[in-house]
């Protein structure tokens, strides 16, 4: 009948991920942990890109090991080679991305990665120390990469070890990832408040991203999204530098409540009541984002439980003696080691 | 490892569609013809309303046929049924159930539902003029269903006999249907534009709608989409009369271009430029819409063809003696019988 | 291009599920335990026997309840009315339509299915003792529903009461639910031994089915696998009687071991070692089922855990020092109240 | 509740894909023409392996163009390094890598795969035809790929030059791709039946075959369905120099006749009549494969079509009137430029 087209998917189209921005800051949806040929990864760096677009993508980095090369008996050596292969492709599909590299050790002091980097081949040094001193001489934000790797830490518990006090000191750590691929570790939380550092989340991926984090919408890949004042590299890298990260991983959100509170409002809004009958009034929740949130404990008359869908309205039956304010725990959004979000709905 | 609830859908929530208002309007996504058990349907009348909910609809009508009562061995007629049971059901949940009837005769004169009735009852007359004339007499929209059905139009073209046209010299026709399940009637471009008729789209379901229309995303259920000065009743019945619909089902937008043309530039926007090199600038077209939209016959110098894949950003890379303005023909968006929208890409 | 057709499911055809049959008997995939409009239902009967053919069903009874009628308003009560709507319809599609009504009582002793009946309406009796004696007598196999229904023992424990015992004395109870729509009943093993009873697992549906078991398809609705004779309805009331049942809901199966190991037989096969290196052998274990079986705890040497997707060949490398034979615990493959099945696979 | 492990694919699991053997022969699933990193592709080798194992193929072929080395700047040319990175790691997993190079000139001759080497390097030589006389020399398989790409080919129709008469004179062509990627060319029917080629069907897969070809289970990727005595490469070689392929994309199955009528029958099987009334008997079409098969053109009193989906049964209701034999058009199997299969369904 009708010609349809049947356009099931968007071939070198961006998705567009439903997510708020916040005053004054764009959301950059950003992954920046992965590899291709040119270390121990399996494709080669545009289908990095193609992947960012399909997973609605705003920034990426390519990490390549710089001390890690399985594949050298085939692939030469060089540590900027993704760079070189990715930058203009990216460019011109309007997806950013950072240079980088991967500073890779045993534990301590692990694998770092140094993003904004300007080229990676001095960086290939024997100390991680100089390395990292090296990369910081270019500017590059620090992170920690899966502190609590169980290859690395056998008990999945993230450790200050001297190296990473002394960067500290420094200053010369940036970021530290709760993320990482399906892991995730909690107690990343009470390093970012007591350090002042970045919330990483990152895929590590090495093969494709589709196999390890299928389609069904409400599975999204490891992402860290930056509040970042405009949509432009520079702006992306101040944003890390200050910490405005939250990060986001299936149906999962986490960072500090200064950030999580306004990104949590900005998704959600309630609607006028629509009908009342002598015990109830209706009204609806509406969650514009790609995220499900589950709040639980309502306070007495209320709902106990409620799920908000993600893009959907859900209608809340709510007695008229039911306590005020509509105080709930938001399950899925972690705020700290132990505590996840109160808030409050407001109809 | 996470507390993942797997929300893959949302039962008893109204899933957001995703398509825009016009200026001063609210777009009600609207499904005015569709069957239970109180005539020849195979459902309850609440399952109609939830699948209003898990398509996003606004509104629905029940229009059980007055004259056709296979289940009456079972179920004693009573017209108002459908209505009795749904309507405190719908209003709960914040749909609109609209309160309509089917009047059922043979071709000439056809299928007719009547909208917005208050008694279903006295409508059920032998005469089919009869039946109008009290339906009318109760307020009602009278919409014309399946005019090319071929079931009762073997060439499948809509053909105006004498009833047609004495309801039209009276005032008595106000919509016609376009889109009847999986099929549609062209010529019904030139009867909405010479007697001023609202273009419907409807499924006359009388299974599941899930089984008709299943769920990838680009395959929605045929809708009307009514322009309506609020969310209520009485402002979706004023927008009938006054024809503000357009009519979508899988990828094709139909109805008068007054209307098709704001409702397309609301669904598209134009970044400006990332990035340019010699030859080329580029920049996306973002198209926030559940509906993806097909360009054609692009100038000299511009792309050919873009598909504008739904919420989805596309990359335009114009070539820059590409001849200005930008002009398409939408494949997708019918405002003639053989006639799509021509629509000018701003960047 | 070519002519696709894209028939993405089948309407009105009967799916294959891919489960075996075990020698001398047909697998026939049942539910025995679901509702219509002629109950608490929400669909004509004509919809559960379609909703049968697209999960692949066998035979389903539709089990209206006796005693709540909450549409009688519109719908005069009638108990055989499901029975006389559909089946003709059944038999038309080679759907066997059991004859059957639910008895529905507060706890004690609370809801029985009485399934192969004549008639429902005499069973309808103010006294349950009196209602199950009519089934009884009119041959019929007695299955005690949702017997730790967390609306009626809130500690959801199923409890033999006095009138359970009684029934047992008589041999007037058959069959017991150990899945009912989503809930599951571990103690029912031991209920099933001790006193030779058929395990059931059945939907209780009362809306869709297809709403309330999407469609990937790892996830099915709940089943009773009977083996049988014959696929004929004679030979199927002899399986339930002789307690020839094994339940299958989502990617569980429960049941009795000397049904359940044959049938995991059945779904397995082991391939020929295809390679071989210094270490280890490799060869594929062949899942031919719809049923994935998760291996665990296998002896030192093998493989600790294997994932036998449904449908699939799994590799396994198995160190040449593995201690044999190759022994797993099938971590999804219940046998008791806590305990698994033991198998070996045998290369 | 319940331990679902949700295990929705099988990664590394090789799937099992639905098709039947033919009395003598195992039908092997193959993809003889795919790229890599090595050439102008995007992903490692092992990529293609797992993706071989995630769509059900048993052998495929890396055929990596010897002329064209886009990424030499990165990755210095090996004509056999697909090879070398891939053997071993299929063999470990029961896929058949063959070892093979693609011939690359404008047409004409045009592209050739050149199957079963031992050693590439040598086959790259300035002229075509030394090319193809070496790899002849190694016992290679010879195919023509793509004959009518419109990159070479405007028309789409293949041509024979004098090449590749010379080619057929001496016996050095012995295949020759039905469809590549998602085009297709008529004409070939007539090439393989004059010059007794086998007909191929083969992706040329650069990026994702995830990408190309989504999921949905009646899209399949582009296969060569070899009827090979034994699954080795040396039966697999045997096969196709004997021509016995048939070739399937989506839900097209292309072949000759000899071959597609005795696979259809073993696809298919009919029940025996389960239902009679006055009128008409009903009887089940059974079909356990993947592909879907659509009947047309039914005698007269018989269904006028019948979709028999993939994996389902299919319920005939047939007039007792209805002439005999039961003979239809198979519109899906082509077995010649303009032919399709002519089946009967015996029942």
């Amino acid at each position: 009948m009708l010609a349809v087209l049947l356009l099931s998917h968007a071939v070198g189209q961006r998705k567009i991920v439903n997510l708020p921005d916040l005053p004054g800051y764009v959301t950059m949806k950003c992954d920046f942990h992965m590899h291709t040929v040119f270390s121990d990864g399996s494709v080669w760096p545009t289908i990095r890109i193609e992947e960012a677009l399909r997973y609605g993508l705003d920034a990426i980095a390519i990490t390549d090991h710089l001390e890690y090369s399985p594949k050298k008996d085939f692939i030469p050596v060089d540590h900027n080679a993704a760079w070189k292969v990715g930058e203009e492709y990216a460019r011109e599909r309007n997806i950013l991305l950072v240079h980088a590299t991967e500073i890779t050790r045993k534990m301590p002091p692990g694998h770092f990665n140094a993003l904004f980097i300007t080229d990676a081949s001095p960086i290939a040094k024997d100390s991680a120390w100089d390395a990292i001193e090296e990369a910081v001489r270019q500017g590059a934000f620090i992170q920690w990469n899966h502190p609590g790797w169980k290859a690395q830490e056998p008990d999945g518990i993230p450790k200050l070890y001297n190296f990473h006090k002394k960067l500290l000191e420094k200053g010369w750590l940036n970021g530290i990832e709760f993320f990482n691929d399906v892991e995730y570790y909690p107690s990343v939380f009470n390093l970012c408040s007591e350090y002042s550092l970045a919330m990483m989340g990152n895929s590590d991926s090495h093969d494709l991203i589709s196999e390890s984090y299928p389609k069904p919408e409400y599975i999204n890949r490891p992402m860290t999204l930056v509040f970042s004042k405009e949509r432009s590299a520079s702006s992306l890298k101040e944003a890390l530098f200050a910490g405005r990260t939250l990060v986001w991983f299936r149906d999962v959100l986490a960072g500090k409540e200064e950030l999580a509170r306004p990104f949590f409002n900005q998704c959600i809004s309630v609607g006028k009541p629509y009908f009342e009958d002598k015990e109830n009034i209706y009204f609806e929740v509406i969650n514009k984002s790609d995220i499900p949130f589950y709040l639980i404990n309502g306070a007495k008359g209320a709902p106990g439980e409620i799920a908000l869908a993600a893009n959907s309205a859900t209608r809340i039956v709510l007695g008229k003696k039911a306590r005020s304010p509509l105080l709930y725990d938001v399950k899925n959004i972690l705020i700290g080691e132990n505590e996840v979000l109160k808030a409050e709905i407001k109809y």
